[in-house]
């Protein structure tokens, strides 16, 4: 069977990402579609808007066949060590291609530019020190540094997030020599940052600031999203009694703060040039979420980053844990979400070439790597009454979504 | 001036302690009454009804001269660093007396006891080991050890909580060769643990549970506490939207231990003989407060042990900072909470002859005892909403309640 790899956070599942799907299936001419998603938190440092079994299963409702999870400690993190994660997931599973969307909609741009970047790295290096030395963020920095080397024209710009991730995804293929032809469609309108929602494509973005900041209801939201999302969600909804968001863990992250020590702090992963003292300073008089990163937010710490650093301060994830966890050049394990007939077709041929385990169901005292991710998603159930919490909980040892 | 000590907590002032005042003033003929009391959590692991502050304000309102804080460090205690905090503080302060409820009335039997205690230490040692090694807790297995040595006579009964504490500051002052006399009062029907209430004196276990368990409104206890606390309950519950009690802190609790591991969980004050994995073990399943305590309880953890670890859980104090800062031979400052007239004059006496510093608000940096007690008290008001919060908590940098 042909395998197509997608990497995803469907946060939630909306028609450009069923586009993505069916274009991808098209260029890559697979018969077996698999995503590696993230779980819980998002890469950008928030709480995913429901769980991730319920976003599995809109996703293999909408031709997807396998759905795996990135694990925790790769998904909230920038660009590189999110695409080792993902890269290296779909690499156990023997994906034959990579798909990725992104702007100009050429894989030679990004291959060209890889090897450019290879080519000039004394130039890349120096410009970026340069940048960050002038106290500009990392990704302004890595902007200016990328410009240096020609990388932020319209063919291969590099200043746009998409294109980002798109060329990590092809820099991990071609450093790691890994036997997967990167491919890549042009994007279909909406930008990664969008907030209009215009036609019947819409970013995640804009359909998650209609639900919180809008208050919309689901049923307002159809044109934007399948049938299957739809569903998806108001049955997440219905046993959660609640969608994600980051104020509503406002109060759980501001009692972790204001009950741990700066050495305590200084721990997390993250937690980097002292910012852990601009936390606690702003802690007092932060009136909530929003609040508190915009008091937060400097030129240097944008606001993803400090989403990222609050993603780990609430789960209490360490430096040291990220570390150990991620320096292998393997995943220790492959973590099944949801799949579909052809999925378990593709997977009982598969399983025996495998060099890690498939985990179907989260057991206890198989990895740490595992024990990080129970963390996470009992941290991301916090929020809710006891009695929702207990059976969403339940479901991380019930096995994937099966969809035949 | 005749000065005479209290050690209190006040949660909240009932028509018994304002009787305790009156007959302690009597017996120890003092004109100035100084009472030390817990601040926002108290010795049996619990949180105070109100701040300590509006706490303070009601007792000075009903005859006492100074109130200051027994640090938290030395409050959520068992009965031997309780009494040390307490007495130390009363004796910087200069007090001539130390008065407190006993079931006798009798010093005699107290100083007799201690010399008994003392003479007998072999016996006591060996029954109280004994009694451990059976599998008794902590108060079962010294109750036995002091019948070995005949303290559970109605004379001097320790198997009465009240007793214990009493006998704990008497031994505090004989141990330490302090010049204080110890006096002693019969105390008035309602024992500590009553949870009925009976004509006017009721204890303040049962006014707590006519708050919370029937939900009893603040003007139908008129009968029980003097006005000005019925007064200090509505001007905190006003302030606070809120009284406080440990359902309130569940979630919080729940999500600190669903976050840390059990490595870090070991190193919290009180956490002993693995405890720890009970604790971890029973966090799923448990409802609420009340449900995860009794899930954990067994012969040797006594409610009151698990709540005492619960309260340094939830102000992540360790081991460690309680080990450091209440090894020394004296308390390293006084913090005032409230004061009259009186006591002010007393005050402006004494202070030249003291050897640690009065604080009368929170400053920063001043010391580790007092950093705890900021986290404590942070810890304390996080149930409320920001605004609320926010205005409690300027308090403790404002000084003390002072009544003319």
């Amino acid at each position: 069977m042909n395998t197509c790899g997608l990497i995803v956070e469907y946060n939630p599942f909306h028609n450009g990402h069923a586009y993505h799907i069916q274009q991808a299936k098209k260029k890559s001419n697979a018969d077996c579609m698999i995503a590696v998603m993230s779980g819980s938190f998002l890469q950008r440092g928030e709480p995913a808007v429901i769980d991730k079994f319920h976003r599995a299963k809109a996703a293999i409702s909408s031709g997807v066949d396998i759905v795996v999870e990135l694990p925790f400690v790769f998904a909230v993190q920038s660009s590189d060590l999110f695409s080792k994660g993902a890269v290296l997931t779909l690499h156990e599973l023997g994906v034959d291609s990579i798909c990725f969307g992104s702007e100009s909609g050429n894989i030679n741009n990004f291959i060209q530019g890889y090897s450019d970047f290879i080519n000039q790295q004394p130039v890349y290096q120096d410009a970026l020190k340069k940048a960050l030395n002038e106290g500009l963020a990392f990704p302004e920095a890595s902007r200016k540094a990328y410009q240096s080397i020609g990388l932020t024209t319209e063919d291969m710009d590099l200043s746009q997030p998409n294109n980002i991730l798109g060329f990590s995804y092809v820099k991990t293929i071609l450093e790691n020599q890994l036997p997967i032809q990167p491919l890549t469609i042009k994007r279909k309108s909406s930008n990664y940052h969008d907030s209009e929602i215009t036609g019947n494509i819409a970013s995640a973005t804009s359909i998650r600031k209609q639900l919180f900041e809008h208050q919309a209801r689901l049923s307002d939201l159809t044109h934007t999203m399948p049938s299957a999302t739809i569903t998806a969600l108001m049955e997440y909804e219905e046993k959660a009694q609640a969608l994600h968001h980051w104020e509503s863990y406002f109060p759980l992250l501001h009692f972790r703060v204001i009950t741990m020590s700066l050495e305590q702090l200084s721990h997390i992963h993250g937690m980097e040039e002292g910012i852990e003292y601009r936390i606690k300073k702003t802690a007092k008089e932060a009136k909530s979420f929003h609040d508190w990163v915009e008091r937060i937010k400097t030129k240097r710490y944008t606001w993803t980053r400090i989403q990222r650093i609050f993603v780990h301060l609430l789960t209490n994830t360490t430096k040291c844990e990220i570390q150990t966890l991620t320096s292998q050049s393997s995943v220790p394990y492959v973590r099944l979400l949801g799949i579909s007939q052809k999925g378990q077709d593709y997977l009982n041929t598969r399983k025996k070439k495998m060099e890690v385990p498939i985990y179907s169901k989260l057991s206890r005292d198989v990895h740490p790597m595992l024990e990080i991710e129970e963390r996470a998603s009992n941290t991301y159930y916090s929020i809710l009454s006891f009695a929702n919490r207990y059976t969403l909980q339940k479901q991380e040892f019930m096995g994937p979504v099966l969809l035949k």
